[in-house]
C-alpha cells in the first residue's frame, strides 16, 4: 500500500480553497505517485484552529457541501481528512475516511487539549472509541493529533485490531517540538507494536505557526521517512504490509535556524493570507528592527518591503549610517522622516497644561508615537502592513510605547527574547552579512534622550532573559528564580514590572510563537491584578 | 439558623486584603448579625476569575496560607468560602466549609464552565459527588455556580440527604441575568423540593461587571429574599429548620438602569483597583464622549475626571459649545486643545511621500491619531488613565482609529451599541440634565471631512445594530439576519467589516461585558480569515 503524506497550509475559514487543495492534491497522489491513501492535516476543510468560526451558523453547512464535493469528484484514492463535524447538539473534531464516493469510516477526536494556546473544549465533545478500518487489506487504526498524545487511544484501536496507525495533525511549532513530537510517536510505537503516519500542517496562523515535519514510523518506533519542515509537499511511502521501509530523512533543523523559518513563514503567511501586498517598518538603527526587516525580506521578497528612518535629534550618526547601509545591501525602498517637527509641535501644544511639570518618560513616548503616527499614515495610504519591531524582553516588561513603537498589524519578534534576537541575526548575518556588525556590538538604547542605553531602566539581557523565561515559561516564583542564582530584589522588581505591563500587552499585535509559552493565547493573566 | 449573605467585592490576586475582607465580614456577621453561618462567593480568597495566575507557583502557598489565617482568626461562626485547593496534581475550584479553627467539609465544583467568557477546564479538575454536612442540627448541601446550572448535582446532594443548598457563586453580569439566574433556582427548588441560599459576589474584574442580586428561596421555589444589585453588603436571614421567612425583596432594576449601574460600578472598579487617582477623556461634542463622561463622574466623582476638547478645522462650533456646557454642569476640569498644529505638521512631514496620492481615510486618521498623542501624554503626565469613549457599534464595523479614538486603558461603552448609548443618556438625562440636548438629537458624525455623517460609511443605526446583534450574539449567517427583514447586500456588507476589523478589536481596550456576547473574552474569531 502506497499512503501519501499531503502537508498542505490551509487557510483558515476559507473553506471552499481548502476542497480544492484538498481535491488538486489528492488527484497528484493518485495520478502522479500512485498512492493507494493519502492523508490531510487535522481540520484540512476549516483550516486550524477556526475558534469561534464554528459557532457560525453558515459554518455546518460550507463543510458539508465541501465533504459532498470531496466525495463527488473524487475517485481511484482513499482520503483521510479532518473537519469539523456537526450534528444536531454538538460539534467534534472529526475526520472521514472517503472512498469512491463513500464515506467508509468516520473518527471523532477522543483527548481534547484544552491548555496552553488549545481551547478544543470550548468547542468540540469527545469522540468515544476506536476507530479501525480494513482498506486494501490492512487494517488502519484511525486517530487525530491529541488522541496520540494519550497512551489509551492507540492501544485501544490495537485491541480494536489497528496493524496500522494513521493520525492527521495541527500540531503548531515551538522550539523544540518535532523532538519531543518524534520521541512520542515512537513511545505510542512500541507500545502497540504498531507503525504510524502522521501527517502534520504546515503554515501560519495569527500567532500560530504549523511545521509540518510529517513522519513515518515503523512498528519498533524506528524513523523511517521525515518530510521537510516548513515546506509545503505531497509526499509518499510505499509499505509492505504493515513492514516500513527506510526512506530519506529531511535533517532536523538546528535551533536557531528552526525558529528562524518560524519567523518567516509566520510573517509571509500572516501577510499574504490578509491580503496585503507589502509591509513598511520603522527602523532605528537597533538589532530588533534590523532582524525584523531581514525576516520581512526574507518572507516576502525586498520588492514588497519599505523601511523608513525617523529620526530626532536623539539619533546618532551611527543608527542613520547603518540602517541606510542595512536597507542598501537587501535592496528595500528607504524613507527618512525627521519627527522633529512633529515632536516640537506637539509639546508646545501641551506647554500651556504642562507648566511647571518636569521632563519624564511622556517626552520619550511623544516621540515614539510621533513615529507611530506617520508609519500609520504610510500603512494607510501605501495600503502596507506596519510590522511591528519589538521583542519579547520589552513586550514583558512594558519597556515600549503602547501607541508608538507597539503600532503595527503583525510583531514576527514578538515571542524572541532579545538575547535570541541577536541570536537570530547572528545566523542571518552568516548566511550573508546584510546586518552592520555595529548594529550587534553596540550596547542597546531606544536613542529617546540623551545618552540613554536600555540598562538605565532594565537589569541586563543576560540577567533579564533568564528571569523572563523561568517566569513566563515555568510560572516560577519569585524565590524559585531566586534559588536559580539571581539577586532576590531584581527578580521581585522584574516580576512586578511583568505584572504592571499586562495592560501593554492586551494592546499589543500579534506575533510569531516560537517559545513553549508566547504573551497571546497561551498568557492569559488578569490586567487587574493584585497579586 | 440565621444564614449571613456576604456579598463582597474581592480583588483577584490580592489574596491577604480579600482574607482580612472575609475575616472581617465573617466577624460582623457573628457579633452584629448574629449569625450561625456565613456564606462567601466563589473563589473568594483569590479573587474571580484568577485566570493563568493560578499556575503560578507562589499561589498555593499563599492560598493555603490565607486557609489557615481563616481557621486561626475565627471563632463561634460557621464559613463557607470559596477558594482554589492545589493538591500534587491537579487544581479544583473548591470552596470550605470552616467551623471553630476546622475543616468540617470541603466541596470540590463539578460543572465547570468552558464556553462564553468562561474557561475553567483549562484551570480545574471536576469534583465528583455530592458533598453534605451537618451543622446546627441542618444538613447542608454545598455547592458552587454551575453545579447549579445542571439538573444532577442537586438532586445528588438531595439525595445524600441536604435539606438546604448553599451556592456560592462568582456569576457575571449581563442583561437579563438575575432574572434567568431565578427562574433556574426556582426550578432546582422545585426539582428536589429544598431551599436554596446563593450568595454571589459584586465588583469589576477587568471586562466582567459581578451583579451581586444574591437570593434566597423555599422549598417551593418562591423569592424569599433578594439583596440589592451591584452593592457590596452582608445580609442576613434567619431559617426555621428549613423554613424560610419572606424578607423583603431589593427591587430588580430596570434594564438600562442596570446597564448603567454595570458601567459605573465596572469603571470604578477598574480605575480604583488598578491605582489611578483619576481618568482623562477627549469629550468630541457627541453622544459616545457625553455618556463616558457621565459614566466617569457618576463612577468616580467630578474631581477625578478631566474632559478635554480637541477641535480641529471640521470641529463644528456646536461640538465646542456643548462639549464645554456639559463639564461646566457636571463640574470636571475641562481643557481646549487644538490638534491643527500638530495636524498640519504632520501632512508637511509626509508631502513628499504622499506627492500625487489623493486624500482619503489617512488623512482622517491622522486627526484621530493627532488626539490620541495628546491624551496619552496627558495620562502619562498627570497619572490618569485614558477611557476610551467609542461604542460597540463601530468596534463591531471598525468605524474607528486604531491608536486614536481607539486609545486607551480602558472603554466603558465598548460593550454598548450605538442605540444603546442614546437609551442610556436618555436615562441619565431622566435623572438630572447633564447631556445638552442638541448632542442627543443631532446627526451621528466624527467630524473628520467636511459635512461627514456616520451614514456617509454605514447604515444607520436602527438597521445597522440589529443585523450586529444577530451575528454577535447569535451567530446568525447572512441568510438568517436577512430573513429577519434586511436587505441581503446590506447584511453581507456588514458581516465583511466585522470581519475586516478583527485585526482593530484585537488591540482594542477591554471595556465592561454587559451584552450576551461582548468582544472580549467570549469572542475569540481569529484575525486571519478567509470564511
Amino acid at each position: 500500500m502506497k499512503i501519501g503524506l499531503a502537508q498542505i497550509n490551509t487557510h483558515v475559514g476559507a473553506i471552499s480553497t481548502n476542497t480544492q487543495v484538498v481535491l488538486d492534491t489528492a488527484r497528484r497522489a493518485r495520478d502522479d505517485l500512485g498512492c493507494d491513501v493519502v492523508v490531510f492535516p487535522e481540520l484540512a476543510l476549516s483550516g486550524y484552529p477556526p475558534e469561534d468560526l464554528l459557532f457560525h451558523r453558515g459554518m455546518r453547512l460550507r463543510v458539508e457541501a465541501a465533504l459532498d464535493s470531496l466525495l463527488n469528484n473524487l475517485e481511484g484514492i482513499a482520503v483521510y481528512v479532518g473537519y469539523p463535524e456537526y450534528s444536531d447538539t454538538a460539534i467534534y473534531n472529526a475526520a472521514a475516511f472517503l472512498y469512491n464516493g463513500e464515506i467508509l469510516a468516520r473518527h471523532r477526536k477522543i483527548v481534547l487539549p484544552n491548555y496552553a494556546v488549545f481551547d478544543e473544549k470550548r468547542y468540540f465533545q469527545p469522540g468515544e472509541g476506536a476507530t479501525v478500518i480494513e482498506f486494501g487489506g490492512l487494517r488502519l487504526g484511525l486517530t487525530i493529533c491529541e488522541d496520540v498524545w494519550e497512551p489509551e487511544p492507540v492501544l485501544a484501536a490495537k485491541a480494536a485490531g489497528a496493524e496500522l496507525l494513521l493520525v492527521c495533525n495541527g500540531s503548531p511549532y515551538h522550539l523544540g517540538k518535532q523532538q519531543s513530537r518524534e520521541r512520542l510517536l515512537a513511545e505510542r510505537c512500541r507500545s502497540t507494536n504498531l507503525p504510524i503516519v502522521y501527517v502534520n500542517m504546515v503554515g501560519g496562523q495569527d500567532e500560530l505557526v504549523f511545521d509540518g515535519g510529517s513522519v513515518v514510523l515503523d512498528a519498533k518506533g524506528e524513523l523511517r521517512y521525515r518530510a521537510p519542515a516548513f515546506a509545503e509537499g505531497l509526499f509518499a511511502i510505499e509499505l509492505d504490509a504493515a513492514e516500513v521501509p527506510q526512506q530519506e530523512l529531511a535533517p532536523l533543523l538546528p535551533l536557531t535556524e528552526s525558529i528562524y523559518a518560524a519567523l518567516t513563514t509566520g510573517t509571509r503567511d500572516y501577510v499574504n493570507k490578509n491580503g496585503f501586498q507589502s509591509v513598511v517598518l520603522g527602523l532605528s538603527g537597533g538589532a530588533d528592527s534590523a532582524l525584523t526587516l531581514c525576516v520581512a525580506v526574507d518572507a516576502l521578497g525586498a520588492d514588497r518591503v519599505h523601511a523608513v528612518m525617523m529620526p530626532s535629534r536623539y539619533t546618532s550618526a551611527m543608527s542613520l549610517e547603518d540602517a541606510e547601509l542595512q536597507t542598501q545591501s537587501l535592496g528595500v525602498r528607504y524613507d527618512v522622516l525627521s519627527i522633529e517637527p512633529i515632536f516640537e509641535t506637539t509639546q508646545s501644544v501641551l506647554a500651556e497644561v504642562f507648566t511647571g511639570l518636569p521632563a519624564d518618560a511622556t517626552e520619550e513616548n511623544i516621540q515614539a508615537r510621533c513615529r507611530g503616527i506617520l508609519l500609520m499614515a504610510l500603512s494607510n495610504k501605501l495600503g502596507r502592513l506596519l510590522l511591528t519591531t519589538g521583542n519579547k524582553s520589552e513586550m514583558a516588561v512594558g519597556y515600549a510605547t503602547l501607541y508608538g513603537d507597539m503600532a503595527g498589524g503583525f510583531a514576527p519578534l514578538k515571542d524572541c527574547t532579545k538575547t535570541l534576537v541577536y541570536q537570530l541575526a547572528h545566523y542571518r548575518n552568516g548566511l550573508a552579512t546584510v546586518i552592520p556588525q555595529r548594529v550587534l556590538t553596540r550596547e542597546p538604547t531606544a536613542e529617546l534622550r540623551p545618552d540613554q542605553k536600555d540598562v538605565d531602566s532594565l537589569p541586563p539581557y543576560e540577567v533579564l532573559d533568564p528571569i523572563l523565561e523561568a517566569f513566563i515559561e515555568k510560572d516560577y516564583s519569585v524565590d524559585q528564580i531566586a534559588e536559580l542564582g539571581f539577586d532576590r530584589a531584581i527578580v521581585g522588581r522584574v516580576l512586578e514590572m511583568v505584572k504592571r505591563a499586562e495592560y501593554k500587552r492586551r494592546q499589543a499585535p500579534p506575533g510569531v510563537r516560537v517559545s513553549g509559552r508566547a504573551f497571546g493565547r497561551d498568557w492569559r493573566y488578569p490586567i487587574t491584578s493584585g497579586y
